[in-house]
């Protein structure tokens, strides 16, 4: 049972995981770390949190656990001070969208990864953000990836692999470049199309309206263009090693098919889009599992 | 009322037309055309059809109304057998998801488009199709473009608005090439987006198991890419004059993008994702209107 958990960013991921770590009886007292004042009065007025406060320094104050849940851009600022506070008897872990930054970020403040810090994801993202979109079960059959290193502390691990699970989520390891490139692939990539898309197609509405004559399948394609900007340009900057290569190869394949197009290759075409409906049943079939 | 309608192509779009004119009490009788014999015999069972036939001319046999609802590849095909068989007195239309190239084998097979033709669009897809995907009610709110021409019948431009308001569409009229522009931009241009992602990432799934660690967000955008390929290389090709051109500015668009993540340009990333999210809202507002 964690005794006193500091909770840094009160948002969809951390709301949720205290949440539902409290609902289970896995931890005693939540102290809530925002800069935001707004959300941390919504998140003591929703049970989230015990106590709210300001800077990371208040927070940590007799906490055995640690969760930095805050957009990926604000966590080097937030290492700095917290290697002048940090205690070895303490789990530290995050829930950022990318690790290899994570990981440079904590060697920049400590010289090196704390054994005692263990870098995760929780794949659970949604489009909306705050204490207020927090919500019970969110992380029930989700996926949550660490990065430990060689000589990230085997009891630390377990605790956080333990804590991922107890909410109901499946717990995989890898290496944080691999994680940063599976992601980059499957989340990070479409996100910026998304975004990109729709901001292209927002500025051909402003002159001739074209959004009345969309339909269901945009809304859905569209529908993490929605997502926080802040946290995504965050992420988008913080993976860009692995985003670009994806992005550039991504353009690379829209010209072959454009040139499939411009030549009438029906067959290329067709064996093209089949390839991707049959892809697209993979991934569900997995995804059911 | 209708009272011999064929409907060529007894699918999503056609089989739920059908359906819904019979509930109604609008149809006396539906002759369905398809060259899938297996299809024919589940539209006689779900009662969307009375009787099937392989051939157009077989369907159109005592006819007042004919609705074209096949994938667009085929229609040059089936207005040459049609033109033969043109009856002056019966009301025709299309369900085609582009209107420029079905204008075009009109003209083609008739030498101008028949005044009795009305083009149209119901902005209706799934990514199902065949005669089990026909459904009620399938286009209670949705919108329906027709694309007529200055020397379109004004009773059968009538009697086909009609038909569609009768359903719960709301009906526009706008030229053909509008519409094309505007369905490239909404509907053409994602799809070609999503089939080209989950196809490339179907290859590197292959290599290293990527999807697994996809979720929501990654189902939602990818949904189009369930599509049915053979409609799509069609409606793609079809409509490639308005597509290539979109394509090509969006690839252009995502080279700036990489171009400001490859520079750090966090505030011009910052504009460009809000922007995206602030348009996206505007059409979720246009949506529920």
């Amino acid at each position: 049972m964690i005794q006193t958990l500091c909770l840094v960013g009160v948002g969809l991921i951390g709301g949720s995981l205290a949440l539902d770590l409290r609902r289970k009886g896995l931890v005693r007292e939540v102290r809530g770390v925002d800069r935001d004042a707004l959300n941390l009065k919504d998140a003591l007025r929703l049970g989230l949190i015990d106590q709210g406060f300001n800077t990371l320094e208040e927070g940590l104050r007799g906490a055995d656990w640690v969760v930095f849940s805050t957009p990926v851009g604000s966590l080097p600022g937030l290492f700095t001070t917290l290697q002048r506070h940090y205690r070895p008897e303490v789990i530290y872990t995050d829930t950022g969208s990318t690790k290899r930054d994570v990981v440079r970020a904590l060697e920049a403040a400590f010289g090196s990864c704390p054994a005692r810090f263990v870098p995760g994801h929780p794949i659970a993202g949604a489009e909306c953000s705050g204490a207020r979109s927090a919500q019970p079960d969110l992380f029930v059959g989700r996926r949550v990836i660490l990065t430990p290193n060689a000589s990230t502390d085997a009891q630390a691990l377990a605790a956080v692999e333990g804590a991922w699970r107890a909410v109901g989520a499946t717990v995989s390891s890898m290496d944080a470049a691999h994680h940063d490139e599976i992601l980059a692939a499957t989340s990070h990539l479409p996100h910026v199309l998304a975004f990109t898309l729709t901001e292209m197609l927002g500025r051909q509405d402003e002159q001739q309206e074209i959004f009345q004559y969309a339909a269901g399948g945009f809304r859905d394609f569209t529908r993490i263009a929605s997502s926080d900007p802040r946290m995504w340009v965050d992420i988008c900057l913080a993976n860009r090693e692995a985003l670009l290569p994806l992005m550039a190869a991504y353009q690379a394949e829209l010209g072959r098919v454009m040139e499939l197009l411009e030549a009438g290759r029906e067959p290329e075409l067709l064996a093209l889009f089949a390839g991707a409906r049959d892809a697209r049943q993979r991934f569900l079939e997995q995804l059911e599992r």
